[in-house]
């Protein structure tokens, strides 16, 4: 199916560097897909060059300004009204193109989506969606900074989205979804969280219980739905984690002349599992809610990455993931009202 | 200093086959401490064929019954006055013993220990800490799950009661206490997350502001503070992908015959790196704001790690771990009477 994705080549730590090849990269492996770059008047020439390869597949349009990484997010919604992140959102709001993706200031990126674009009736607040990798497969957690005080029919909502999403991308009919919490017995959850877990039981969902945090790399269910957050909190734990425990891997590797000999015959299997947890192959968190896909890549995201984000948007896309929260909305509104 | 500790010896998954051989290995490495086991008798005539090797630093009282790993709170509160449990606890309550060591149900020791030891003037509510292996060295982490739906004094409590254990633990005078938030500058935080982080301000600790998930790996901080429902997702999770990662590092090794080979090389430096992270030793989590000292070791602790927890709390015993907290309370308290 033809798909159109409108990129924010100016967004990430790396701007134009990262994203055009990435946008090439992607055309190349994705020949019903066609991109409308969206940068400043002098990345224009460079994308140019790259017309003869791509044909109409490959346009460019113009945006007179950029939202820096850590803009106010006031300001990059306000003022900068021409901002190339802006601008391909904008390209999404008039079907010109059906996802939109940007390396961009996260939470600009969410003000200016839900300004642009609007939320899917039903919806009182987007949410951040993103895959991390399990023993199992993948599980798709949310949200994950967008919302901090969550009403139980938040939760609810966000688990709708995360099954959507989760059966969009990865075809799976009923995902399961769990519910974050905690095991102590006596102390079970927060009132929150226990009025979310009886709104998911009834919702018709696939609904598995709650869950722990051990259950996220468990693999236990598909989707994991928590308040924003928790699941900051959560994200940027593991980022953390991982990073220490590779730096402590390549410290004891290092430490003399046998670990650096051990290294070297290590390599492959060292190698395999660093791509195996490589968390650029799960790059491109999801912006659920809107009247329009929104997929969000990592800042640091490098030409590999990118081009994830870019599948996944395409993805969402052609699965019409937002027709799927709608519709899913519209057949649980009388449900919600019933309560 | 002279010390005595009362272990429960029935708790934890393996009971008094890691329970005692931990504690004479501690009694073997700690000539001025003491212990009471407290136990089914049946334990009583193993633990006498040590008797010779200890004297009087070893001593065993018998309990009636055990609570299970799995037993109600309530349960194990109402019903069993008579548990190895509860005894131990009550040795710290008549002075006979300067801290209790269980493996034992967390609900159980908690709702116990508060009920038996009472809490300290001016804490509202206990809170659990742990410490965490970070780049830096340690971070002590609290609450993690006694307290779910906190308010901002009880988030200030938990920082004092932090900075308190770090400075009795880690002999180090104004540990930095940080208040773990989200960073998406306009969504930043939930409300008792800000107004904590006021009372902190003027809380005269050395209060070093907001923290990411990503700090606590980072150790930017030597206290991190947060609710006990962030704070239990944070380290289930971080157990779930620490056990997801060995799990990947395995398979990659065992992949074929040559990276079989290469793990055989590379063992020494492997070995370093699982004993560098190995949560054995970090074990013993602290049970704070109580009249009295209490360490809660992992279920699945084995003789290394049970020991670790006796000696985490003979540390804390002999740094008056409780007066300095009690003292610190003292001093605070016209400050939050004033605010």
């Amino acid at each position: 199916m033809d798909v159109t994705i409108a990129i924010d080549c100016m967004g990430g730590d790396f701007g134009p560097s990262v994203t055009l090849p990435a946008a090439y990269r992607f055309l190349q492996s994705d020949p019903h897909a066609s991109v409308i770059l969206v940068g400043l008047p002098e990345v224009e020439a460079a994308v140019g060059r790259e017309k003869p390869r791509f044909g109409e597949r490959l346009r460019f349009q113009a945006a007179s300004e950029t939202v820096g990484m850590d803009e106010a997010v006031a300001s990059a919604l306000r003022v900068k009204k021409d901002s190339s992140m802006r601008v391909a959102i904008g390209l999404v709001k008039d079907g010109q193109a059906q996802a939109a993706v940007s390396a961009g200031n996260t939470g600009a990126l969410m003000a200016i989506s839900r300004f642009v674009l609007k939320t899917l009736p039903g919806i009182d607040r987007p949410a951040i969606a993103t895959t991390l990798p399990t023993m199992a497969g993948y599980t798709y957690v949310l949200d994950l900074g967008a919302n901090v005080d969550c009403e139980p029919q938040h939760l609810l909502q966000f688990g709708i989205m995360g099954a959507m999403l989760f059966s969009a991308v990865e075809h799976k009919e009923r995902p399961s979804v769990g519910l974050l919490n905690i095991g102590e017995e006596d102390i079970k959850g927060n009132e929150v969280v226990k009025q979310a877990g009886e709104l998911l039981k009834g919702s018709g969902l696939n609904f598995y219980g709650n869950v722990e945090g051990d259950d996220i790399y468990k693999g236990t269910t598909d989707v994991v739905v928590c308040d924003g957050f928790v699941g900051n909190v959560l994200l940027k734990t593991s980022e953390g984690l991982a990073r220490m425990l590779a730096t402590f891997l390549r410290e004891e590797f290092g430490r003399n002349i046998f670990t650096k000999l051990a290294a070297l015959f290590a390599l492959p299997a060292l190698n395999a599992f660093r791509k195996r947890v490589d968390p650029g192959r799960y790059n491109g968190a999801s912006l659920l809610g809107l009247r329009g896909i929104v997929v969000k890549s990592h800042g640091s995201a490098d030409n590999f990455a990118f081009t994830k984000a870019l599948e996944r948007a395409a993805e969402e896309a052609r699965n019409r993931l937002v027709e799927r929260i709608s519709e899913r909305m519209a057949q649980h509104k009388p449900q919600t009202t019933a309560q």
